[in-house]
């Protein structure tokens, strides 16, 4: 399964997309112009964006600004994971070497603030001010969300509340953003904006804890990234959380030393593994993703018989069925 | 000679924009709580908006908006300066410690992504879609300044005209848009926003100039941070590059070969100060500083009899007379 199956009905305006892209990255100075070719040589899916635009004509809305709406939610979505990279020190994305590892944090932090800025600065040479309003408020969830995560690191106690309140403010609130733009942006039907964001946010809870179990069970050459890295940062996402609840006390016990034995964890990695199998938190999780994506197939039922209805909820399934 | 001592016109604004900063760090998380505690404690000078507000009284702007603008622009600035900490390992600012050194460059990222996402966010929320043009693009030229920064660093050739183009971008754009912003909003004659906004520039150049000549003469306990840090990290600032131009041939490279060795040139410290001054680098650059700050105070001529037009006029006398 594939997301380019389901791009097919924006194509073109996808295609635009890169073009505006390519452009939003134009620069006279050769460091950004170098770390600007690194991004387009490991250019991503463009998930977010194809959202945008399939919500756009979900509701009749005009192609045009919807391109360049996408344009600036891909460069804030870029802007993130070069700063989450440098937070988390990740040394690989995409199976290329992330912008702090090829340069340095410096580099990374500039940079990122380069696209940000550069994202709201797009948004107000075009005027589209109900766009900024939700991007800005959704950019600013994204931060907070990242200073949530840093306070809970290395918290073995975090509750699946809390991940959910995470994986909400720091992943969901830009998918759903990507979603209300698209109703906004055409002549939706009352109500349809609400319903919209609510379909983005339950998407982004499914999109994140599918990444999230992918850092249990995913293959490395695959993911073109490296796996068991939230772990060894103290970052305890729902696999854990709920193997967790699941354990007796002496196992759960032996989980959270595990957890908390930093450096020395490397080889207690598959103990760690078959109690988290034992204790169905893999399970669970992926349970969990697909009751969101239930959700959110079930909030896009009022179009059904589109054949944008139709691509949406593919892109939906391949939300939580992906192997990257 | 104290900033505050032309800040009178405006305290009842600058006692608003307390409470209005306070307010946009409120949070629910404890760690972005305590950050911005840190903060608040260690306040600086709020030098921006005080050129917004007197620029706006200048122009009969209204205070409202005008206070409003000028928090925005302070939280913008106070998330460069935590950002650029972070880029210079600066373990001291204003007397305290940095947040990078207090708590971890993750948390610097984080928390600047925080406070830049929330000036946005209230200038969306207020509807002030001018003033966000006008820093919308400020705040892309800053980021584009620390990328040009980080392109010249160790670059002993730098000229003056790359000083000042890097200085330009990275310090006098949110100056220089203080002051346009100010005019902007108040009911000023045509022409006035421009005239303003070139003032800032050349303020700002003059700020920046004089802040580089206290990395090599300013007394660390006064100025707050530590000094002989730009030259340490491969920064050549305007002192630096007037000396080298007037150094003959063998004194330039005993120069060059001070400022490029890295952590050994501690010992050199006194003979490149020595070197220096006998080549006018500091001497030149007070020159420039105070030929910039000739060139705000011109632009503001058309005011002359106002009292904020004296206000104004003392605050760029004292940017390039101040002693930290």
């Amino acid at each position: 399964m594939e997301l380019k199956e389901f791009q097919y009905p924006v194509s073109k305006e996808l295609g635009d997309l890169e073009e505006r892209f390519k452009d939003a990255l134009v620069s006279r100075l050769p460091l950004v112009r170098n770390v600007a070719s690194h991004i387009l040589a490991t250019r991503g899916k463009r998930y977010r964006p194809t959202l945008l635009l399939l919500s756009a004509k979900l509701n009749d809305g005009p192609s045009d600004r919807a391109v360049c709406a996408a344009t600036v939610v891909e460069l804030i979505h870029t802007a993130t994971l070069i700063h989450d990279d440098s937070i988390d020190k990740s040394e690989l994305r995409r199976g290329c070497p992330t912008i702090n590892f090829k340069w340095d944090d410096d580099v990374s932090i500039a940079m990122g603030d380069v696209l940000y800025s550069k994202a709201f600065y797009i948004l107000v040479k075009s005027q589209m001010y109900d766009v900024m309003d939700v991007l800005a408020e959704a950019t600013h969830r994204m931060s907070v969300g990242e200073m949530l995560e840093l306070e809970r690191r290395n918290d073995v106690d975090v509750s699946e509340e809390d991940y959910l309140t995470m994986i909400g403010e720091k992943t969901a609130s830009l998918i759903s953003a990507s979603c209300e733009i698209g109703a906004m942006l055409g002549e939706s039907q009352d109500g349809m904006r609400t319903r919209f964001s609510k379909c983005g946010h339950a998407l982004g809870l499914a999109f994140q804890i599918t990444d999230d179990v992918f850092d249990f069970v995913g293959r490395e050459r695959e993911l073109g990234k490296n796996i068991g890295t939230d772990v060894s940062s103290g970052k305890f996402t729902l696999p854990v959380i709920a193997a967790l609840r699941n354990a007796g006390s002496k196992d759960r016990t032996k989980m959270k030393n595990i957890l908390t034995s930093g450096a020395q964890m490397d080889g207690k990695w598959d103990e760690l593994l078959t109690l988290m199998r034992e204790y169905e938190g893999i399970e669970y999780s992926k349970r969990r993703a697909l009751a969101y994506a239930a959700e959110a197939k079930e909030l896009l039922s009022p179009f059904e018989g589109s054949p944008y209805h139709l691509s949406l909820c593919s892109l939906v399934d391949y939300t939580v069925e992906r192997r990257k």
